[in-house]
């Protein structure tokens, strides 16, 4: 807490000092009062927990586009207004489609037995038939695109990538390559399908589902990941140093372009409603579990967070907007959509955050701000460091979906959740409710009231972050 | 170690003070230190965990009478004899036949989602057009037995019994009613299927599988087990109190009985061949998983004890018999056609064992052996206590195909394994090799040298052991 401002006032010197004279503490006394009963209120009763609930329960799986999607919309426009918000509104977007079908794997040779494989969100499928072919491994995707084309042509690539379990969850990646560009790369060489070692952290017979790139790939090919247990088979057949031929038989469909929708609700400013400070979280989930922690966690969390907001005896300053991102997992569609609607208004979000990485207990703070408002964000560590929040460094994106806006320049804070178990469940059909911990999130919720109501009711305003392009 | 012998001597006064006196120490102190010997290795470098990763890799799944057990048959005498037995050789045994098809369900009203469930073992399916339904909720087996007919006519019968997690297993019994005697309670009152929550003590997205009772059910129904999370999903949705529809698509496929095989290894005994200690595991498994767990360890452990046994300088006074059951998962088939065909040989088994509870630590030694012969145990556990075992009870069964010949009066030796985590994995498709630990296996064949050895090694024989009836 107290490098930070020394560090603002070595590289910004003059701004910093004429923050420091104009306003030696930019929240006040009262501000931060109140941010301490929310965050003790929280911790004591907050009940995040039962929105999560109720959303796999009662919704279930919701990729983006599909029924569940349409039921989860409902249901969040329902929750929030339960909940009090001001105003529940939503924004159509345009969202690719795709079913997941059936996939089955085998080893035919030279040791048969079935393997557990699940398709890459938006794989084609096997010719009616099934295919069979010989595996041809890769240490990564890096070495699959530089390989001679006639090492592949024909045969089914097989990347065999393992993933390092972290708590900041960095090891994903390096590891993600073989999911995001493996097809593509596996296309352009005349492979007749893509394998990849699960991106996870577990050693569960679970194989990751996750989105991959399909832009302008010609003629795609199916594209599986292999569970942890079904990798490591592959592997030791492998290096028994005969041929291993395996048979797939994969179904999915490709549908036509349709309609989500963004979820919003609003706790509406008290002086100056235009100007909004934006929380969020992804409302869709991939198909197999019931996306508890990925995201209805996030979803329960930034809820319930407004929810407390709400039952103050006054509104915040601003206007404290929540968003619930259609389409995440497909490529953030629902958060480029919203920003690309919303360029105009850009200037009057004050900052972003997303809670979008579990349910892990925050274990750090982060932030991306101009030098000269460090010491807002010094000011909410005071209440934060409590909960057992360390500051961070200040190249937060703000969450995936919070990362758009970023890209313009809006300010981002980042609540840093515990993700050493987060790629365990991770796109599986094991992110299920019995995943989360409801004492944990409320730990969430407290250091969400805290920088959302500090955000929302403080004085002044964050600036711009300068960005890269 | 000292408390044994005084209640011999209290129970069975004469008998024990004759045995006192006439040889005040079973085994020589030379066998002891044989025993040490070949323990002291086993921990430094046996090597199960090589034979479970051979046969989990180049057989993989082998249910009773299919083509991977065909495999499995071949490997073992291959394998066995690789490793030097003195003879080996198979005997036929007759078994059910079952293959497995799909099993969807998934929640119609109030809440549309899939649910994740797999056939129990034998299980008929439903008709091919599926079959949609309301669940009734049981406690257990029990309440679903006591039930009025007309509760349950027409309906799913939901058994939603949890199983505790403890060190020895004793949770299991409890719970595993429910699998098997469910199926025959849910036909007998009309029900249209049963479901149940899985015998286990995970919390992944896994079913368990298992055996049920089904001889002389006269209309068999579709018998199903819901993953834990989904047990937990079914019972939140029921709680909400609507009615609970379920659409059930299963297929399977009930085959004539077939052959299958117990696969036996010897190490010739050099004075008594006739006379026979057995150590036993078995060798089918699951359809699912690959059988490491259950039982590829057990197979590994004794058929490495057998290797290392045989590699002494002389071979033991009486021979040492490694069976590997056939058909053990569907009823104990191939232990009870063994006892059977072997019914006049049995006074020349002096004890029997099994390794099948995982592969977890041993941490005790529970016996079933007259009580004039605790003095043996109690010379075994001289050596087993440096390696963390206590002694248990006389109560062992000497694990469950072992217990048919218990059930015919042969003593039996029992190492008992930390199972505390074994029902997470038990009868699911992520019983693979990753949950074996190699360290542990050498602790475990440590255990089985000594206790084999000096079983197959002693001057005397161990007995008759009463039975109940």
């Amino acid at each position: 807490m107290k490098l930070r401002p020394l560090l603002a006032m070595t590289s910004g010197f003059l701004a910093a000092l004429a923050v420091t004279t104009a306003t030696a503490k930019p929240l006040s006394q009262e501000d931060l009062s109140v941010a301490e009963v929310l965050r003790d209120r929280a911790l004591e009763s907050s009940d995040a927990y039962s929105i999560v609930e109720s959303l796999t329960v009662e919704v279930g799986p919701r990729p983006a586009g599909s029924e569940g999607d349409r039921r989860a919309v409902a249901w969040a426009q329902e929750k929030m207004k339960a909940l009090g918000f001001d105003r529940v509104y939503t924004e159509q977007i345009e969202v690719p489609r795709w079913n997941r079908g059936h996939a089955h794997a085998r080893v035919v040779s030279p040791f048969p037995q079935p393997l557990v494989v699940s398709s890459l969100g938006y794989s084609v499928g096997t010719p009616e038939e099934g295919l069979t072919a010989e595996i041809v491994e890769f240490a990564d995707v890096s070495e699959l695109i530089e390989a001679p084309a006639d090492k592949v042509r024909g045969k089914i690539a097989f990347i065999n990538k393992r993933m390092e379990r972290t708590r900041t969850g960095e090891g994903y990646g390096p590891a993600v390559g073989g999911r995001s560009r493996g097809m593509r790369a596996a296309a352009e060489k005349e492979a007749v399908a893509l394998m990849i070692r699960s991106v996870g952290t577990d050693s569960d017979r679970f194989a990751h589902t996750g989105m991959m790139s399909i832009d302008g790939v010609e003629e795609p090919v199916p594209a599986l990941a292999l569970s942890a247990p079904d990798a490591n088979l592959l592997e030791a057949m492998l290096e028994r140093g005969q041929p291993v031929v395996v048979n797939l038989d994969v179904h999915n469909q490709r549908l036509e372009d349709g309609p989500s929708f963004n979820v919003i609700g609003e706790i509406t400013g008290r002086e100056k409603p235009e100007e909004v400070m934006i929380i969020g979280a992804h409302l869709d989930s991939w198909d197999e579990g019931t996306g508890a922690l990925d995201d209805g966690a996030g979803v329960a969390i930034v809820m319930e967070t407004a929810r407390m907001i709400a039952e103050l005896p006054q509104r915040p300053r601003r206007t404290l907007r929540v968003i619930l991102y259609g389409a995440e997992e497909i490529g953030l569609v629902g958060a480029k959509q919203y920003v690309e609607a919303h360029q105009d208004e850009l200037d009057n979000i004050i900052a972003v955050s997303e809670s979008d990485f579990g349910a892990g207990k925050i274990w750090r703070f982060d932030t991306r701000l101009p030098e000269t408002k460090f010491d807002i964000a010094d000011q909410m560590m005071q209440l934060l460091a409590p909960l057992g929040i360390e500051r961070g460094n200040n190249q937060s994106s703000g969450g995936p979906d919070s990362s758009v806006f970023v890209a313009r320049g809006v300010p981002a804070f980042g609540l840093y959740q515990d993700g050493t178990d987060y790629f365990d469940y991770h796109h599986t059909p094991n992110d299920t409710l019995d995943k989360v911990d409801p004492e944990i999130l409320k730990q969430n919720v407290a250091a969400w009231v805290v920088m959302s109501f500090l955000a929302s009711e403080m004085e002044g305003d964050l600036g711009r972050v300068p960005t890269e392009n």
